[in-house]
């Protein structure tokens, strides 16, 4: 199955750029690990958490905690190689962006919510992931600054929602990830991003 | 209905509180959007999560996300105006610690708690907001250090949870409200604090 | 019941380490009392969210709130004291660990998990405390750099996993805690730690 073969080659990607953030911020094994974890079931988990949505994925399926393990060690290795070829690590980590949000927001179409709430979750399950990573790494969220990671998500979201009663369940989500990476790619290619808010002020609160 | 208005004017606040905050941190809209969010909703929803009280808010009424998004666009519009008119944000955000609370602590106490959990549960919705906000955006929770914020969020759980039984709910909420706004006002206009925990040692663990 | 005394010890020791971290932070009273919450029920609280266990321990016994709230406070008192009884506080905090990932692995395993669930349950029990601790007050958490401490909660897990269909649950909850325990006190007294991944590189994402 397609979508399947994807979803692995986003937790992959993702589990990856957790172990490079760690070891930028210099952790033990275990810290790799965590992050790793945090990065790429993060936003699933904290998505099902928030909608009630349970078991969460790695409960169910407990391999996926085997995956992310492996992936993370692996990065700690060949971690100068994946820097090198940082466009093909990029093309998953769009792959994983617009299979992970468009997966959110069928997920919450299936409980039978509307339109917002589908944009809401794909939004969370795309972005959440590397929220935590950031977070867990004492940085300030990238994703905040970021070329329309979060819009990708929502966008995935919002195509699956108009296409999947005229295309069927199947189609819309193919088509969902395909616009989603291919915005995701013209967006990094032309270093496109939304309009930034900044609002100096001499500090008082 | 006065206190679904004051509850309204207390989400507008917060949200705006984010965006302002995403701004100060040079964030781009959807970073904006999300730390309104987290403002706003966050602290209902951490509630939710711990006590178990399913759907969320925001999922119910998803009108609520429309709320945040539009209020936290307009206060990146209005921002300098917003800082010039310091005194009234003040006001709203102290009706919306007020509101927020006590309705955290009419929840738990409806799910059959008790007068601890009620002050922990209106602490939560009515700090939690304020503490994701600077988390996400990476600062210390100012909360920790603020005047009496978390104070008057568990005094108004525990007055509703002392006069709901002689005042009726209704009026038990506009009582709890009320107190807690007018403490929070004066302990803003007087700069009351609690006493500040100091440790110094050179830091060896 | 020993484990009840153990579970306890751990409880208080964990809420004195949240609250030093709160005074080095120079918090007011309720940052004291909030992250000494977090860091001593915290870890147990993520846990039941992600597993669907509800209550949470502090809502079904809300004393262990008020353990927190004297512990915290005396921790203010005799800040210095704990500094200088170093060597009995880690004790202290290692048979925190010990039985807190221990009970973890335990209730995983009472809802009929396997052995990669019941480690990581053990692990998010017995470490998440410490990383909110340090999320709150704005640190990299220190677990991911410290010697052997989620691994140790790890192991707690996976010895209780292997040992009650022999032992039973009372002893094998024992053995787990024992073993824990001395390894943690092992590798504190020989800086016992996992190897480091550090990946240093011009920041470009």
């Amino acid at each position: 199955m397609l979508i399947a073969v994807l979803f692995h080659m986003g937790i992959i990607a993702e589990s990856m750029s957790g172990a490079l953030a760690a070891g930028r911020h210099k952790m033990d094994l275990f810290g790799v690990f965590f992050i790793s974890f945090a990065t790429a079931l993060g936003g699933g988990s904290i998505r099902d958490v928030l909608f009630n949505h349970y078991p969460l994925l790695w409960v169910q399926s407990p391999h996926y905690i085997l995956i992310v393990l492996v992936s993370s060690l692996i990065a700690t290795r060949i971690a100068y190689f994946i820097n090198r070829l940082e466009r093909l690590f990029l093309t998953f980590d769009a792959i994983g962006l617009a299979v992970f949000s468009t997966i959110g927001a069928k997920i919450v179409i299936g409980m039978g919510y509307d339109l917002t709430l589908a944009m809401i979750g794909a939004m969370i399950t795309g972005s959440f992931g590397g929220i935590l990573r950031d977070l867990f790494c004492n940085s300030m969220p990238l994703i905040f600054r970021k070329e329309l990671y979060a819009f990708v998500a929502m966008l995935c979201g919002a195509i699956y929602w108009f296409s999947y009663p005229f295309l069927g369940e199947e189609l819309a989500t193919l088509c969902a990830i395909g616009i989603g990476f291919i915005v995701r790619m013209i967006a990094i290619r032309y270093k496109i991003s939304l309009p930034t808010f900044i609002f100096e002020t001499k500090e008082k609160s």
